[in-house]
């Protein structure tokens, strides 16, 4: 097999204390973690498409990248070389898991069929692949937006024969899944959504996403695949408005087409900023809505009003986001995908390098100070005195239904007394956050 | 009685060719349009607050208004008299309706039980001076948010205590709609979110806000009220997040906590932009979900990132947003209010009749406008074609259920064609609009 | 020569109640406005680069324009084929003048002396085409921002060898613009910029960049070309964040190379917007600095955060605009360009025509608007009449250096009383706004 | 003398271990940092307003805190109680410096005279507390947006009477801040601005603020006062444009009215993201024009459109500031002013420490790694290799101007080679920086 990467050797830990730029100082994938190791903590997992597929190609310039497996080759030999590039980078890098779309790994053909061949052959080329080298596949999904026929959605067209082909493109993708042992399926909707109402029946167009996504848990259980569904909201970009806004807005779609059980939420930090949340909130409010998934641990850019996918670097705003990921209990069968490319003029190989451990170690050190944040228990104990009075009876009560306003009034009404508020201690607590982060 | 407005006659209708700054231009009530009078179709409603309230007064400044019933007697005697200045503009207006929170009217006591007894005095003043002019009550709606007990929220508050002084507030508040014939009663909440997760439990405050919802609910049929309960939506301010983020997340809301049958929402323009929405937007997918119930008809501006409640003046934008509202079949026992608030730097009391004015002439235009749309025929002609696919044999078997994936791939894969895909002709369908709305 | 766009003929004015899609309803190019025909008023230029070059691509999806010169040629042939269909198309919209960058018209080529020879043919085929149809050129420019050598940066970047081949760019675009009769040249600088400070000196890259821009300007006196140097501000995107951020920015910026006198600015819709100001502030502070050079005419999204470049639709906005370009005298030997591309869905070559007719038609009926605000004179007397304090002999004593702070102040303790403030009419003014609009 | 923080003695330097939340884990200020010690570097000042005067109102609600000083005397006694309050205060956190508007220090009185005389005697009393405590004035300021005579702004107000008032208390406090040994003035321009284009000549206004700062300057020369004037820029809020937008947009409105060599810039956190700028982006273009003056040290929250005026809590973010500003040789007679206040429910007098504790902590942390930054060495190597061309005679001779731009063109025909582009390394450099960090 040809190597790609000749210059890069395995990334090894090496401690805090190493100058090494290709080493990790943090992600120590064995080191225990409130009673697990690093590694299951994290589950990390490279994203196909930016690493090996993205050319540097944004809306005002052409690509940058000078791959080997760009050019000179037919699409499918390209293809292989991707692959193999991929999996020797996988394999140096050392995070257990990838993500894939369909068309990522294998060539759009020239009719339905020939695309369908093409990726049936590619899966068992990732089988391979996947067997010689450890790795596991995270997720699978299938690129419903890239193609100039999805240009006015996919499961939302106002053309059911692109439905269809939607439709076609799932199975394949979900065929694939399964058979490479993937843990979750995934479905971003980026033309679910529209540019103008002037030509969209928007409430149509909800209940065509409704009926694939049923359609979608139905083959799941038909075919006996037993990872998760999952969405992954974005609130804009590419279409105006998309239908999978936020969390929030995905619960209620889910909930409307009977599907709360059945799927959960793909959360990304950089979606979360843009749809007017912290990366902490989407978490959160996913955890407290029992649909909380899996992780897109890329981040934006707080000027830029579109997806930049740049790999975490801020600790405490990483640690923030693991901390409420493990007070959720985990992801589960999820993981921390980096949907995260390298930025345009980074165009060594190397820079891919550079990019993922940067992640990776920010990410483990940011675990660490989760760790620190449940153990010291300070947190956690402030929080529980605050809401205290919902703990006695008469708050219980009230939650469990058993007064109504009118006896609460009348409570009122008979103390006639002021209720004095309490500080929220909100710089206290931040206070407390920074000093454990150390 | 006393006259606050002596310079301002009654606000006649005269015509587009007026040049009457204080006459309208375009708000003839008593005009059909399709079938309805003009006045029943707008439903406009004056706000108490920032009208009659508020006092110039910003997060940098002190009030610039020098109102005669802001100074110069006990706060009975100037509720009262504000109670006279408000009726005196509402008949000058010609506005059939008005809105108000309990504190706009009454003034907080040093007891619950004054608070009471003075909301109740003054609810009887109002019921007189309705009674006199005429007047009608869009909404009640109890202000849970600008008093410092509320500081930490009301019904999502970490003490019961102050959730019991919340219910106590809406009892009375809920009464007194009754009371006036109120068509419809409304809750915002402003201090429903947190400012941190450090020292938040997200999920059970949304516990409590179910519980208190419910509650409301259960006391409206008690008494039985038939108006419709409406949560307003909005994304942030004066909480970093509030939990009634936009329709999308109310809509969710209300299915977990069972209430999608009896409560919907009063979508306000500045609120939905907030949120990173159109106003037309919110407007259909609260029809699409079935729970369009009001409007605050009072804009931002797109520069600035905080509620500026401005009169809308725009009357293509504004035609857009009644035309979905028309095509919803419109507000049923909702309305339009203004929560808007004229610039702090508009002193005089004739700002207040032209904010107004110009407000219920863009809407009126507006309203001609989104007739012709309609009438027209050619926008609704465009969209039935669009989406004719789905109108056909197959197109209802896929919305019905009656088709699985496996079986949508296999024709796709027997016919192996590609789908072309067809232009969503958005420019001509702009122009178009523009060609109508002259 | 072959057609391109067979079923599409002239476009007419037909007036104000035509049915007719494809004629203009309000753009009477000899009309009379203000004395000057409204052809001269708008100077409508059509752009090459998102007309006839761009193929539908965005960072999600491949391109969904099948024009019949993308493919089956050569690159010069296929260029050949591009200019025939600009130039039909042009003929048959009937907009006086266009307006390119180099790389739009001729493709790079293996060399920069093959760049440079392709680009000097397609000029002569430019002109010839210009001969045969009186199409002019508004203005031309070079593309320093597509092709990877440029990505971080042309005149701002750290090697000094890519400064010397924007350089050569730049005098190949400067005397193609001589040569074809164009009335500016523009600069825009979408990579001089940066993406992170840690490899970026900001001070040196300002200095690099005001040397280049005086280097223009040399080169434009040595040529003898008259047309005005234009730069385009834009705040970011593609780089995070561009140096000419605002009018603000470059005003100061050219001040701080002594260029103020010798380059103005092209001020863009979507770029004022994008920068957090409104498109008239940035006409209004370029009228202020004595730098209004052009306009580009096309607008942004307001939930977007990415430069859009929609046809403007909005009138109201549109005549705003306009007004204030008209009360600044005009824009001398610049233009409107639409710097606008239809929506990635409006995939017929139909849509070309849609877009540019209801761009010119909105400016046409807000040309008439702004005509009606001058003529009708009360906005322009309320202006006068609130700062009529400027106008006495003490206001003007004040701006004229001739009072000092210590007499002021003096003054005031003199005097010794409270100055009372003046209501600021906003309302009032939006409604005669808009009642001048109808 | 009355004690208002009874339960909190003086806060001490206790080290990165103790637990003690009314410590400094960080702030050590004599530790010698590159050679100064550390309080020499930070210049920590308190600011009256949010701390001693803000009540916690917000356009929501009514102030939440209760202090001693807010009720209970005329308006002098409560200065003079404001005043102990906050001497005690400083005396006990450490901060070396405060900062004051007249208006908060002592009451508008009813006449010019009466605030001017209110002034002067609450300045003998802050001159007093200075002399006992040993606290400093980092600078001195006129509120010139909160009465409501200067509600269309103060040197930019339609009426040149209102101007004048705005003198006279610009003259009162740069003597104040003179006779206190203030080491800086500073303007904050909140209601120099507009809120509609209607109503305001923007380029008269801009003249007339040309010629106030001009008359402030003169003064300084005049009173023989030596600290440095500076400007405060922010984009909005509370007017809808401000003139003072950002520091380039200060920096040309500088030049153009001749004061760039006399006045600065203070630059806020919060107000640069407002601006759409990163904060280090402020401070290195305000260097980069040599018009670094002062700093604001707060930041916003980056879902929230309004000032919301933190104390800083991210070391990373706030250490990047700091290598910025060490890099540009400090900030002179600047220093570091906390403009932050606590949050609305943090109603505690214990509160205000914590907030002012964090927030050194976080300066001081954030210092070290600066330091460490410089130190290391490899990030200031990083940038000269990247600009290594430009220090080369070629590079050298373009930037003096001794090359054309016909020299550069013809030089590249010549050579007629491509010029082959450099990673830029950014993730390699975002890396570095963390491990730096740690």
């Amino acid at each position: 097999m040809k190597t790609y990467f000749q210059d890069i050797s395995k990334i090894e830990y090496r401690g805090a204390n190493s100058t090494d730029a290709l080493a990790f100082q943090h992600y120590d994938k064995d080191r225990l973690v409130l009673g697990k190791r690093m590694e299951e903590h994290l589950r990390f997992a490279v994203c196909y498409w930016h690493t090996f597929c993205w050319t540097g190609l944004d809306p005002f310039g052409s690509g940058t990248f000078q791959r080997p497996w760009f050019e000179g080759g037919t699409p499918m030999e390209l293809a292989h070389a991707k692959a193999e590039a991929a999996f020797e980078f996988f394999a140096k890098l050392g995070a257990p898991y990838y993500c894939f779309h369909d068309r990522d790994v294998a060539p759009e053909g020239a009719t339905p069929r020939e695309s369908h061949e093409n990726f049936l052959r590619m899966v068992d080329v990732l089988g391979a692949h996947q067997q010689r080298t450890g790795m596991k596949l995270l997720w699978g999904t299938a690129n419903l937006f890239s193609h100039r026929r999805f240009m006015s959605g996919a499961a939302s067209n106002p053309d059911p024969a692109i439905f269809a082909m939607a439709a076609a493109q799932v199975r394949d993708a979900m065929d694939a899944t399964l058979k490479l042992g993937g843990e979750n399926y995934v479905l971003w909707g980026g033309r679910e959504g529209y540019e103008t109402l002037l030509n969209t029946r928007l409430g149509q167009e909800l209940d065509q996403l409704g009926r694939f996504l049923n359609m979608v848990v139905e083959y799941k259980h038909k075919i006996g695949f037993k990872g998760t569904i999952l969405i992954e909201p974005k609130p804009r970009e590419p279409s105006k408005h998309q239908y999978d806004f936020d969390t929030a807005s995905v619960y209620g779609f889910l909930v409307r087409y009977g599907l709360e059980k059945e799927v959960k939420v793909n959360i990304e930090a950089n979606h979360a900023t843009l749809s007017g949340h912290s990366f902490e909130h989407e978490i959160e409010t996913a955890a407290a809505l029992g649909i909380l998934g899996s992780i897109d641990m890329n981040r934006g850019d707080p000027q830029l009003g579109w997806d930049t996918d740049q790999f975490p670097n801020n600790v405490p705003e990483t640690a923030t986001a693991l901390y409420h990921i493990l007070r959720a209990g985990g992801l589960g069968s999820g993981g921390m995908n980096f949907d995260a490319k390298v930025r345009r003029q980074s165009i060594d190989p190397e820079d891919l390098f550079h990019g993922h451990i940067g992640g990776m170690d920010v990410c483990a050190r940011a675990l660490l100070i989760a760790e620190k944040m449940i153990n010291d228990g300070r947190l956690g104990q402030a929080l529980d005195a605050r809401y205290a009075g919902w703990d006695t009876k008469a708050g219980q009560d009230i939650l469990a239904g058993r007064v109504s306003l009118d006896q609460l009034a009348d409570q009122v009404l008979t103390q006639n007394a002021d209720v004095m508020p309490v500080s929220g201690r909100q710089e206290m607590l931040e206070n407390l956050f920074n000093r454990i982060c150390i």
